[in-house]
């Protein structure tokens, strides 16, 4: 790779010619958010207190929230344990979810809440269709036990961006309440609190802030986190112990990811320094533009149609091509200096390429410079998907 | 801080400034360890997949199983993750715990357990009094419906080594299960597992293999955790399913902390150069020696005799002179270079001082010196202990 010039946002930083990881995260960080690591802190010490402090007031307000109606709550562990955390602490023991799947993430959802004996119904669209409001507002009225629905912002497994506004409306319609895995979407796609009314949401340091990976964070309506205390069905996962002993101590209740803490207080700088939720997503959006043009330029098509594309993560059918094969794309790719993610449909072969990271419309020309590369490699003279794939999609249409 | 030249172990590492951590973890560490993290790497990529095998093969090492016979499952978050995914997954549904406690740590497995919904019972020997083979033993013939023991290796919140082999005598002889809480020992202190035979252990990533926070680690049985499907009460802390993912895959069932993991990688690297348990053991053994040595010859007493005294953390008995205060003796030694860490004794006031991390035994003589200035400072002539101190050790040799 080439060093770029590129003032205003200079890319890369110092990369020790490591691969870009066009992935759902861990991501691309900058340099200096790795740097902020070269340090150890004392997880009891006066210092880290007003670190995690920072952290967590800078959170709340990136989530629009009104002064002191909503809280953070970071977890230790992966996105996943925040989003365990989140149901167990937030659903009653006798509460019932309906969860709304379209893909990988809102079927864990629901597999956390078998595991934990939380009862629990399910509206499965299948690899990537939407969940709709009006569904969703049949589901509630035919079972009035149903106390909270769990809706996934963006579904990474495909890169739908679903429509939370309008799940919203329907839950709150019906007197119900809200919980939102945005893990790969917040701080890039704008989750208003004030609008969307979730009781909580969940995300995690290595997505859009650009941190590296070793917490989650829950953002929750104080009064609903406050009537959530002794539901959880897990002492480490438990919200509520963990808010608590942060209000009275400022310490995390067990030990901190240290090094990982002090990375995300300077992800957020960057963050911040960039625009915020406005600036971050602007980027993401031509990274997603750039990167799509150029790869229909090719002849590949996405699974989704403009109007569900997220700016996070995209998926492209294989090419029908009897040369393509996906392991020799990837290490072709990946030869060239770029890391791109396997696909996760169930019915088509498919791939996926992120939009988020450390990285700019230039790098996204590289990549389809890169992807056009490892076509002609491979003998690939096509890029266009079988006629499965087109017929798949046009469900969508439907 | 002046810089040092020990050729054999130079200390400190460049460390700009920042005190030493003379605390159970997060500790010091080196410099190459937080190098290490300096890098990007995708979670799903071959790199980072080998990284993990190693880890988790250098840890089964380690651990002295015969071959075959232990595996390793890394679990995100912090040490009390892990112990909750030991506990989840390797004690049945109706299985029974019987906890020995002499600490925090005891009474946060028992906790653990209450939170999951386990049957267990506890011996609580209160704040430090080791819990012996013979009334273990005792315990377990009274009730036959215990399966499993949970004892904890180094309980850090006194700082006491348990004698965790005549517990282990008394609980095999009885046909039931052991597990260990060997957070704050692991890699320091010897736990053969051939000898010790447990069905599970645990720790972490920032303990005495000296890396940064974010993951802890189970090492079990292969035939027990195989055993353990279907036992977790949490989707995220399932021991047995993040094995078995890892087993199918190489990879890390839910984003692995990246970084963290090559840090560890590093940490692993120097300890077995450092000549691995038995060299970081001896180390640890000369740091606490010198800096207990020390401390008694400026007047402090240690809680407990040198035959119960661990080479992780020692605690010292706060001076009854009424110009002793704990916040202004910490900002003292903090001034100096050094954070200490408070006590847990719920009888009477102490602190604590680590003997783990990247430190030798010349820095534990500048701790010292430290103390004697941060005395005098405060107008402190003696560093005795109250006589209700004296009374309340006086058990411990009854
Ligand atoms: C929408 C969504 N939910 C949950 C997760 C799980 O996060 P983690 O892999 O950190 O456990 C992800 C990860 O990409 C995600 O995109
Ligand atoms: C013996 C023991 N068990 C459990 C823990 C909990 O580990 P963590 O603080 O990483 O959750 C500790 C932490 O010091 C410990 O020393």
């Amino acid at each position: 790779m080439t060093e770029m010039t590129n003032a205003a946002f200079p890319m890369p930083d110092p990369k020790m010619g490591e691969p870009y990881l066009l992935t759902p995260g861990p991501l691309t960080t900058a340099f200096s958010v790795k740097e902020a690591m070269l340090k150890d802190w004392g997880s009891w010490d006066d210092d880290f207190r007003a670190m995690t402090r920072s952290l967590c007031n800078q959170l709340v307000a990136l989530a629009g929230g009104a002064a002191g109606e909503l809280v953070c709550v970071p977890m230790q562990g992966s996105g996943s344990f925040a989003v365990e955390a989140m149901l167990g602490t937030m659903v009653p023991r006798d509460g019932k979810v309906l969860v709304l799947a379209n893909g990988a993430y809102g079927l864990r959802a629901a597999e956390t809440l078998r595991v934990m004996g939380r009862a629990h119904t399910l509206i499965d669209k299948g690899d990537y269709l939407p969940p709709r409001g009006d569904e969703v507002g049949r589901a509630l009225d035919a079972d009035p036990a149903i106390t909270h629905v769990i809706a996934i912002h963006c579904e990474t497994s495909s890169g739908i961006l679903n429509p939370v506004a309008e799940i919203a409306q329907a839950v709150h319609a019906r007197g119900r309440k809200l919980l939102v895995d945005s893990m790969s979407a917040f701080g890039a796609v704008p989750l208003d609190a004030g609008q969307i009314g979730y009781d909580a949401m969940v995300s995690s340091a290595n997505k859009c802030i650009e941190g590296v990976p070793g917490f989650g964070f829950v953002i929750a309506r104080k009064s609903a986190l406050e009537a959530a205390k002794g539901n959880a069905h897990s002492l480490s996962l438990d919200a509520h112990a963990q808010w608590a002993t942060m209000v009275r101590t400022g310490q995390w209740r067990y030990t901190p990811p240290t090094h990982v803490v002090a990375a995300f207080l300077e992800a957020l700088r960057l963050h911040a320094a960039e625009g915020g939720v406005a600036g971050r997503g602007a980027r993401y959006a031509l990274n997603r533009d750039v990167m799509v043009a150029g790869m229909r330029d090719l002849g590949f098509e996405t699974l989704l149609a403009d109007r569900w594309l997220s700016p996070i993560i995209v998926t492209f059918f294989n090419p029908a091509h009897p040369n393509f094969d996906f392991q020799r794309f990837y290490q072709l790719m990946k030869s060239k200096g770029f890391i791109i993610y396997p696909g996760k449909l169930t019915v088509v072969d498919s791939f996926r390429i992120g939009c988020i990271g450390r990285m700019d419309e230039h790098v996204m020309r590289r990549v389809v410079t890169a992807a056009a590369q490892s076509l002609a490699e491979m003998g690939v003279d096509s890029a266009a998907p079988p006629a499965a794939a087109i017929a798949e999609r046009a469900k969508l249409a439907a």
